[in-house]
């Protein structure tokens, strides 16, 4: 069941292999990569990506090497096979693709291959004059033997090439038959195996659906799309759901739909004082109706619920629900189950506290307890109910506050039987945490990037998010605003600041979310000297006035359209920021694998005035001739603008649109027209 | 017997613990450091060393954690403990020390400190004048629980804090009491590790003599040690050793003592043609009179080397024996044991080759053989041989063409029964291959120093040498000749090159060494168009006139009495270089960890003319204050400079003495005269 019980049987199976025999298998295999922790946790792919293995591969001496990366689906009883390939410095690289969702694991096997070994020293042997009768002697009995692995034809064939290198024929037409490729092509589909080392630890990847790398989320309270005065339903959100698809987002994310507790509900704007009325926060799970398998009498009903779900992928929209681990003194769990809870020495329930705070509206799990198996069972349950009624996609809440343990084991298990479930962890906690969760299991994460501001605080935060190891487990979900947070660029910068982090959020990261529709209505006002929303949707209903004419719907759209058409945005990695003369002004890159897609951000950091500078590109990295002109085509505004070299200046002003976003076309065909550049 | 089933039983108890409960253990370890390939391998350390261990500690949510080291000689049934403690950004530290040669190993613990996280909360309710008398209770409960794991005083001591803590005073006391740090010191005593995370692996370390870290070697011939026309003995070679301790050097290196072969001998300047009297290679090993274990006939009896070891050891010298694992024709193995060598299809025993060309005077043995296990066996009895004749430094010819897992074997089988031995690995091999020697067990390795002349390859390659984790296995050993080679910059250089390259590998590596005396006798003359000697003395006897007034026998003396009294140059770490204006200037110093003691150096690398310019010391490392000034006093001249600030000019001249070795003092007392300098 553990991990660690999948560790310790494969780690026997590896140490016996070595044991046997291990005197004579030569080759060391080390520094493989990609791996996380020496292997403890998986790599993490996307569906039909491919993984690139990298090793030291080396003997004693000077014996020509061969080798092979193993790989399969994890459970599958025989490994498929990759070749490698020697790059420099005994570095070996070999390449395959992971075809099928859920957990693969693969490693690598080397030799000493004796026939390439004894093929290059006949060459030069042969090569300085050298009798090498006794040599081909040598080569006829490595050909025997392997024509006794061999079966069908290629058995006949080193049959035949074996007597031929042994006959009394002329030498230099026995030296050409040994030197001959095809003979050594035959040889390599029947290596010598009996001494081969095989690398000491399987490695694991999680491979996911394309939507845990590329992905824009969109947030929304279904209470607050009712009509005005009215608490809305899921069915209510369901008619919204046409417009989260308009903006071109791919998830539709829902705060928990649950029966919301009354003891100890908070009012508005967090207040301890509640009205009749006050909806209370979604995130007070459980009440008389019902806890986290329920769905809130006033949204409607698990049936509303799934045709919910329905409408959504009728618009090619996944839907993701947010779990949260905790429970309002209403909630079913309470009563039913004292054990998973922790017991003040007055005989009371441990409310939530970050002292001096107290949060009495909400009791947290006790982990710790004595029924830690069952309180894992049944909160393992809960993700598969959900999973029943369609749900693919999971926002956690505040899983930095449950055991990584758990989550390992508890996303495991939810793979195990629907490999094509994602989660996004909702921890805004220290960063090896954060890490921490992802390494055991999140497809997503919510990151700093909420408050990261400054241009040199962005290109810092996106160097250390897109550096091995991190890139092998990590990725990163862009967020301008969520419900808790609005951040004081927010609350200040006006409409430059939202275009401006949208487009920042979109273009970083390959994966990013808005919590609308506040965020297209730039609503902006916060609880005094605090980062949360006045007003805040959490604690009261919401009604918001989609048609605004001042709405960035038609920005976030287009965002959205751009990122679908440039597989650039589609990954984080091959981001490169450009120099400027104007720290206002932040310039980055992002480009395909091949460079068939590169794109050239520009944003006016300043959300007051208008900047204007040079900005220097690293003309390598773009692919781009420093000679010869190229056009950079502005996404957002539909203008071309002629550049050359790498110095071309830019002023944004933040009164108009205060980014660009600038697809790069070369010449390809010739240089006297436009429509020649591609 | 192999190290895979060491480290599968280790594997084995770890997993089996971590297993256990699992889910209730909260924290997890990570990223521990120093290890080398994930614990594969142990770092190294010298006697006394300590040892700081470093790792990423943390659990979900806020509570407070403890942590601490463990670790113990292998084979100890206990462990010993070392404190943890929390720096940033989760990053914990431990420190310990290796006071025993041997294998060491080393894992960490760390587990929720329940009674810190309660006393945290409680502090913070207090201050926001909270009732907190609940919190009391609940703090009672741990404190009375670690009374019960305690005994004696504490465990009253802890019983009364208790009651204390429950009882019915003013609740101001009670919190008093609480947040007494006897208290705290008291719980800290007796933590309740049943849910402490163990790190998942127990790491090793090898302590080897301080030998292994800071050594000055000198190689010579025994045989040229007689009278001119005669062959040296070693009794001979025991009359020269006054001159090698007189020269400063730790270990007295002798090539091969062994019978030397007559089949295929070769003749002066390794030519193919014997002359009556050509004593043959010390390397060609085995004759009549007896193999690895035997002594040369011309050069005495195993008595003789007995005396030669014993004399070296009255005047503080180690003795230095070559291990080379191969044999002549004529060597007992070959009729004794031809199982243990490779046969061509002729009958014929292969000899060495590397097409075109052929070494018909050494046969390789077949470590791939059947009765390799044999061969280990008695491989392993040549080292404990002579270990038994007082030898505890060997120089190993070639290791790398002898499989890596031999070594790792053999070199452990060795040590487990005298950890005080040291070995060298000779090996001009590829990187990964000298790193991999340096992993299976090799205390020292030559290195391609020997070759790198220009600044900016010494700069480059030191940069690699002491970067981690190279430094946790690998210790370089400088040296600017060998008997087979004789680099291009010493043919042509003159006496400023063997100054110069003298300087360098003393002060740049902690461990150097010169083959004399044809390295202090500048002997410069190279077989045409090669870069070996010519006349070389692995083929013929040599007769050095030590006291030629051009010695530089002086200068070696010179520079070892500077490392002796200099602790900086007994490490390679806190090594930097400071840029100069004229690349023909290198620049570097070396400190010590407290800055108590500071070198630098400068060299002129260009050996036929005086060059003079600016060098621009990073005072920061150097601890230096850029307003004040400080004193260098030149080792090498007895000559002192006032300098101050960053930039100060240096001039050197290839015909006086092309290098300074500057101490640094700084002003201690005062600044009105040069006695205040320290």
């Amino acid at each position: 069941m553990l991990y660690v019980e999948r560790v310790k049987k494969r780690n026997a199976a590896a140490v016996e292999r070595a044991a046997s025999d291990a005197g004579r298998r030569r080759v060391l295999i080390e520094n493989v990569w990609p791996c996380v922790d020496a292997g403890r946790y998986p790599i993490k792919r996307v569906l039909n990506q491919h993984v690139a293995v990298q090793a030291d591969i080396y003997a004693d001496g000077h014996d020509v090497l061969d080798g092979r990366v193993l790989y399969r689906r994890e459970g599958e009883a025989s490994w498929r096979i990759a070749a490698l390939e020697r790059e420099v410095n005994d570095r070996w690289l070999g390449v395959f693709q992971v075809t099928d969702l859920g957990r693969w694991e693969y490693t690598l096997e080397a030799w000493v291959d004796p026939f390439a070994t004894w093929r290059e020293q006949l060459q030069r042997k042969a090569e300085a004059g050298q009798d090498v009768a006794i040599e081909l002697l040598v080569g006829a009995s490595l050909v025997r033997a392997a024509a006794g692995r061999a079966e069908g034809e290629l058995a006949s064939e080193l049959e035949a090439a074996a007597t031929a290198l042994e006959r009394n024929g002329p030498e230099v037409d026995r030296v050409a038959a040994a030197l001959d490729p095809v003979l050594s092509r035959g040889m390599d589909q029947v290596p010598d195996l009996s001494r081969k080392t095989r690398f000491e630890r399987e490695l694991c990847i999680l491979v996911e659906p394309v939507l845990a790398q590329f992905s824009a989320w969109y947030e929304f309270f279904p209470r607050s799309t009712g009509k005005p005065g009215q608490h809305g339903t899921l069915r209510d959100a369901a008619r919204f759901l046409p417009y989260v698809a308009e903006l071109g987002f791919d998830i539709a994310y829902l705060p928990p739909v649950h029966p919301i507790g009354r003891t100890h509900r908070k009012g508005a704007d967090n207040s301890l004082e509640v009205e009749p009325g006050d909806p209370g926060s979604p995130w007070a799970i459980g009440a008389a109706e019902g806890g986290h398998k329920a769905v809130h009498p006033e949204l409607g009903t698990v049936e509303d619920f799934r045709y919910f779900v329905a409408q959504a992928e009728r618009l090619g929209l996944k839907v993701a629900l947010d779990i949260a681990f905790q429970a309002s003194p209403d909630h079913p769990y309470v009563a039913e189950h004292p054990e998973w809870f922790r017991k003040r020495p007055d005989g009371t329930i441990q409310y939530a506290e970050n002292p001096p705070k107290k949060y009495q509206d909400i009791y947290p799990f006790d982990f710790e307890c004595e029924a830690w198996e069952s309180l894992w069972q049944e909160l393992l349950s809960i993700f598969l109910f959900w999973v029943a009624q369609g749900v693919r996609v999971f926002r956690v809440d505040n899983p930095h506050t449950k055991p990584l343990r758990f989550w390992e084991w508890c996303l495991a298990e939810v793979r195990r039987q629907h490999p094509d479930v994602i989660f996004l962890a909702e921890a805004f906690a220290r960063p090896k945490l954060m890490y921490g969760l992802a390494k055991v299991g999140f497809s997503q994460s919510y990151t700093y990037f909420t408050w990261r501001d400054a241009g040199w605080e962005l290109q810092s935060y996106m160097a250390e998010l897109t550096q091995p190891p991190v890139t092998e487990f990590f990725r990163p979900s862009f967020w301008p605003a969520t419900p808790d947070i609005l951040p004081e660029h927010l609350q200040t910068g006006g409409r430059p600041a939202f275009v401006v982090r949208a487009v920042l959020a979109a273009t970083l990261s390959s994966n990013f979310g808005i919590y609308g529709p506040a965020f297209e209505l730039m609503e902006n006002q916060s609880r005094p000297g605090s980062g949360e929303y006045a007003n805040s949707e959490k604690y009261e209903i919401r009604h918001w006035d989609l048609e605004r004419a001042d709405s960035l719907r038609w920005l976030i759209a287009h965002l959205n359209r751009i990122r679908r058409r440039h597989p650039c945005f589609h990954a984080n990695d091959r981001l490169v920021f450009h120099p400027t003369d104007n720290e206002h002004l932040l310039c980055f890159s992002k480009r395909t694998a091949d460079g068939s897609d590169i794109v050239i951000v520009v944003v006016n950091l300043d959300f007051f005035n208008a900047q204007f500078g040079w900005v220097t590109l690293d003309l390598g990295e773009l692919g781009l001739d420093p000679k010869r002109e190229f056009q950079v085509h502005d996404l957002l505004r539909d203008v071309r603008f002629q550049w050359r070299g790498a110095k071309n200046y830019v002023r944004l002003d933040p009164k108009e649109l205060p980014a660009h976003v600038f697809h790069v076309r070369r010449h390809v065909r010739g240089e006297h027209a436009f429509e020649y550049f591609a």
